[in-house]
């Protein structure tokens, strides 16, 4: 390994450096990982072939000749989709595919925001979009949930204390339908309530749906780009509903807000196999797969529950998901999950430590975020005891495993 | 389409809004597209669906469980590949796969740039690449090329003027083998002499060789990076050798700079099952392809050039290029090609105005590039034919096209 000469010549801002990779851990309860026995490799290995069959030699343009909004057969199967499942009119038209719902949301955050700009997010949120608008010089200001997600009081109060100092957010960021890391799905009357504020004060709300299509039950609540598309911004992914390391999502609104999105995105396309394989297979097969994952995604759920609550019985507070990939849990007050995270990581244990995800986050100290997608059935409940231990070690929390009084 | 009510809230700096695409230029001289007729559909389609069946499930974990570096087997094969064609010696290790080498300029200016600091380009440079500097804030200098590429005597006098400025650029950024848009390649010599200025002002180099498999001739002199990569950041592309809508780059540099370049790079990964194509298709046939690929484009180059002299005659200045896709032509000095670019597009045809890609636009004026990969053999004479009577039209030049004197 060469050394590099010129430290001096780095940026001296940005992040620390990355660590080296150094392999998985053994019991995997972090990121968004999904379950591999899910992924249909048969009939993608085959739409695959299909597609590049078909539509191969455009590849040889960038953006399948499509434009720069994507693919269009994928972008018709978006506006399609969002049409059955969430209540949203619109057409290809109105879609830019994107590398990942990531990319979507780093777009529409230079399309709205400069640094000093105040945001409102969720205050349990999705780590990634906290750490994107600190990046940019952004306030984020937190708002409390509770089990139907955004508290429209607690909201009022903000705007309310934002107006009064002459400060109007750039925008709402909320995770309405499987809220991430709660898992909770805001009612319809509640989505109501939250476009009135938005207009009454002027700020626009970005919805990301990345987990929409998990949720367990037929039937959810519109999106909120569907209730009042004028002051909304829809942000989507297949990474949930498909799988990960697809790097494809899409970002739906009015042309002022694509066309601004479209002007930031410098990266000669998203990924084109990927969007043509997404757009052959699931043109023919999305109700059924989905339905097929989120099964299998509910007994690992299930099993997850019921090992935690046979390893940590009442001293974890389960936030049971709607829908989705992730089990937020409180443990007691007292317990800083941050103690014990690079210990358990160190035996083979990784979690999200609550205070990861939150605007606050000495205020989720207590907190913890499991994927139980990964793992296969038995890893999850050896991982939970593992868990189990190890938090006992360090925090003396649970006492009791199982009808097992613990002893340090 | 819905009006989006809060154009308030848009962020008051970057890009004008993007225009909507509204489908191909008939005669497509312009960006980097490549030859239809070259993709191998149907190996490509058989490499997919055999990658996917092995590894398919891997899929459901980011970065196929690979870690943030990216696929495995495509990093062993860059590395390979870089061994055997570009003299350099690396691993896996020393390998970062991007979505695109846009993404990875991005992420390496993200590593090495703020605001205000100072780079050193060539004077006919990748479009892009200068505006990424600019937009990041940074002073771009232009190197004046020859038929070899950087002329040292200049650099050294920018180099040497700086330092009496007190300022040391933050790196020289070249594309030394089939140099974008000239064609030219670096000489070992003038390599040398490069990191020899490297050394002495102590400047690191950033290498853009996105375009070298594609040079014509076999034993083109070793990367910079292979005489030391102690000063040099490698960066690279699967974009040209197979197809450009695939998002496929990557960087090689030391841990040093690795670790940086990972640490922003904040994607969630690049294109799994391209990655997963890439490796398998690549692994058995990349000689046998780029063979047949540069066959075909030197067919395709000789119609143009061929159409060009008789079209312009002696008025049209061709630099005919070592390798890859573009053709840079100057026609006469008072010529200045920004007179005639839209009018060209609107009757169809389509070119790159020399100034989008200089550093000094006006000294461009007369430059135009053309891209000869995409079209059909008679489309490239039927569009050079058009190219012709439009500019004739606007600037009386070429006087004679064939045998025959124009007349307005």
């Amino acid at each position: 390994m060469t050394e590099f000469r010129y430290k001096d010549a780095f940026s001296a801002n940005g992040p620390e450096p990355a660590a080296r990779f150094t392999g998985l851990p053994k019991y995997n309860f972090v990121y968004g990982h999904n379950d591999p026995a899910q992924v249909p490799t048969e009939a993608l290995a085959e739409a695959a072939a299909r597609a590049i069959r078909e539509n191969g030699a455009r590849l040889a343009m960038y953006h399948l000749g499509d434009g720069p909004q994507g693919y269009r057969p994928l972008r018709d199967f978006v506006a399609r989709k969002l049409g059955a499942t969430r209540g949203i009119s619109c057409t290809a038209d109105d879609v830019v595919l994107t590398s990942g719902s990531l990319q979507g949301m780093d777009l529409v955050n230079a399309t709205f925001l400069d640094a000093g700009d105040t945001a409102i997010l969720e205050d349990f949120t999705y780590g990634g979009a906290i750490g994107k608008l600190q990046r940019l010089g952004v306030e984020v200001i937190g708002a409390p949930l509770d089990s139907d997600g955004i508290r429209m009081d607690a909201l009022e109060t903000i705007l309310k204390d934002l107006a009064g100092r002459g400060v109007t957010p750039k925008f709402i960021y909320t995770i309405p339908t499987v809220q991430n890391p709660t898992g909770s799905v805001m009612p319809l009357a509640r989505r109501r309530q939250l476009l009135a504020l938005s207009a009454e004060y002027g700020v626009p709300i970005i919805e990301d749906e990345c987990y929409t299509d998990l949720a367990w039950e037929e039937g959810q609540p519109p999106a909120l780009y569907a209730l009042d598309p004028s002051r909304v911004v829809h942000i989507g992914s297949f990474s949930k509903s498909l799988a990960p390391a697809l790097r494809v999502g899409y970002v739906v609104g009015g042309w002022d807000v694509l066309s601004r999105v479209l002007a930031r995105k410098t990266d000669a396309g998203s990924p084109a196999i990927e969007q043509m394989v997404i757009a052959e297979y699931f043109g023919a097969t999305f109700d059924q797969h989905v339905a097929s994952l989120k099964a299998a995604l509910r007994r690992k759920l299930d099993v997850m529950v019921e090992s935690l609550e046979r390893e940590f019985g009442t001293s974890a507070e389960l936030f049971v998901p709607k829908g989705g990939i992730f089990l937020w849990l409180k443990l007691p007050d007292h317990v800083d999950v941050r103690t014990f995270a690079q210990s358990a990581l160190d035996q083979g244990v990784a979690f999200n430590p609550g205070p990861e995800w939150a605007c606050d986050p000495d205020a989720a100290k207590s907190y913890m975020r499991l994927c139980f997608a990964l793992p296969a059935e038995h890893m999850i409940r050896e991982g939970v005891a593992e868990l189990a231990r190890i938090c006992f070690e360090h925090t003396g929390v649970p006492e009791r495993r199982g009808n097992v009084q613990q002893t340090s």
